[in-house]
């Protein structure tokens, strides 16, 4: 490196913070497969700008509903420190979603196609992933370095992170905790196979009660509240379901040894009345302890961990 | 920070490099219950001295053996950068260890008891977690940030590298795979509990393995060799445990997805024959793939593990 004068090298890093003070915002745009919710905010977690809009799911309409988000908000391009989408489905560290059933999109390099767009970086992210990094940030993680999020809505999925920092494991399918297996299940030939349910999806996802619901003429939503209401009816499918649940949170302690265990997805919604039998199953069949809780941030902790990458991992420099 | 001529930053630096080179080793002390295996190497892995010598477990008896070690070397303390013993049991990152069966040890700091005899830095760490160290760097791992270690002695215990680093947990217990459970276990009312066998423990361990073994009036290699051979009175035995491994694998590539799994520990060097067996199995019932292998180092991989952990994680500033 050439030798430079100390009042030239100061110069330079006060215009360097300069530009970066300057952009004090960045995007979270959580891609659904019928609404996607965008937020603009600060590194605080302060919100300027928060929009859900309806989308075909199409990445031309994904894109022109960021165009309409931006010009709405008012805030220049030149403030803007990154964006970052996601997108539920199989995504690669190049930004490629490899499959995604819910949008379906399949071998699309949505980072390259959205990049060309905007001056500033994007990124492209599992929305799972992205949920655990919400709650850790600014939901009931509480900023701990080792957390391990449950998604529980159509299907069942996963994130961890440890030591900090997300883990997407070396093909980027860390968490696919639908596909957890047991010893009954291999016995009976029920196997894992891609693009359908996994056998702990099978037990324990949204479309599963939801179809043990309706055998008792009921939605998933009814048979929670029924369940804290007393019902006794409701009582086999409610403590199959917490047994489920509780096992695999346990296997999880055991493996990871998490601080907490944040449950989210729009399962979660209904799941406030059992927390507290799932919390003390979780002790009865494990050694170790885990702060285990519902997500705070509920529908938007997707969109602020979109923000939360941007700032804290991708910017940050510290992705590893 | 005051301003200082280039010539004497770089003179400054070039002594900070002359020191740092003049630490070119550092020592690995493996401590098991009956024997502790010491190696001192550098950062190639190059060994410059070894030595596998008995050891009643006494804390003070281990002390007196790294100092005959360090005096057989020869090397002096000024060339060593660290020292970094592993440890059966629990310890946490203040190097205590708060339970350690196999040595009789609880809430001992031994990082503080040790560190006191010599000039140079002391760590303390879980003997699994260094053994995935161990095969990522010289072994079979092949240097992956990626990997999952599955050690099968006595008992049985994971070891996880996620991001390049070591997945320790929020209370140092990550990894603690002894303690999977299932369905059937909590409804059979087999729970786990602290300082006892593991679910997972009792179906795969070189303790229930034995057990089985001795049932049929054998050893347990004599098990695997019998296998190997074509007697089918050693099929059943057999296959409950390639079925049980198979499982606890294929729910460690869904929920980590590590390009590596490592099977060590003592039983391993008996599951030659069977590994094709536990490879097919895992990918029937996993969507996920990775390459599943026996230990490189064998009963060297923990000491291995010691010296990367002293140049590689401590020394590198990189713990996370």
């Amino acid at each position: 490196m050439a030798f430079k004068h100390k009042r030239i090298i100061e110069m330079e890093n006060k215009m360097q913070a300069g530009r970066s003070n300057n952009k004090k915002y960045a995007i979270g745009v959580d891609v659904g497969g019928t609404k996607i919710l965008l937020i603009l905010a600060d590194r605080q977690g302060n919100v300027a700008f928060k929009k859900k809009v309806d989308s075909s799911g199409d990445l031309e309409d994904v894109c022109s509903i960021i165009d309409g988000f931006l010009q709405e908000s008012q805030i220049q391009s030149e403030e803007i420190a990154g964006m970052c989408l996601g997108v539920p489905g199989e995504i690669n560290g190049e930004g490629v979603v490899r499959l995604s059933i819910q949008l379906g999109w399949k071998n699309i390099n949505v980072k390259d196609y959205v990049s060309r767009r905007y001056p500033f970086p994007v990124y492209v992210k599992n929305d799972v992933n992205l949920s655990a990094l919400g709650e850790k940030w600014l939901g009931n993680g509480e900023n701990t370095d080792h957390l391990v999020y449950i998604s529980i809505g159509t299907g069942i999925g996963g994130a961890i992170i440890a030591n900090g920092h997300l883990v997407e494991g070396f093909g980027y399918s860390a968490g696919e905790i639908g596909y957890f297996t047991d010893r009954e299940d291999v016995i009976k030939d029920r196997m894992n196979s891609l693009s359908n349910f996994g056998n702990l999806e099978r037990k324990i996802s949204g479309k599963s009660i939801t179809e043990k619901a309706q055998c008792i003429g009921m939605s998933a939503p009814e048979l929670f509240s029924q369940y804290s209401k007393g019902n006794r009816e409701v009582d086999e499918i409610i403590n199959q379901f917490v047994l489920e649940l509780s096992i695999v949170i346990a296997n999880t302690l055991c493996f990871l040894n998490p601080e907490y265990v944040i449950i989210g997805g729009g399962v979660s919604e209904s799941l406030g009345a059992i927390m507290p039998s799932i919390q003390q199953m979780v002790s009865q069949i494990s050694i170790f302890q885990s702060k285990i809780r519902l997500s705070k941030l509920g529908g938007e902790t997707g969109a602020f961990g979109c923000i939360y990458y941007v700032f804290f991992e991708a910017l940050g420099k510290n992705i590893q």
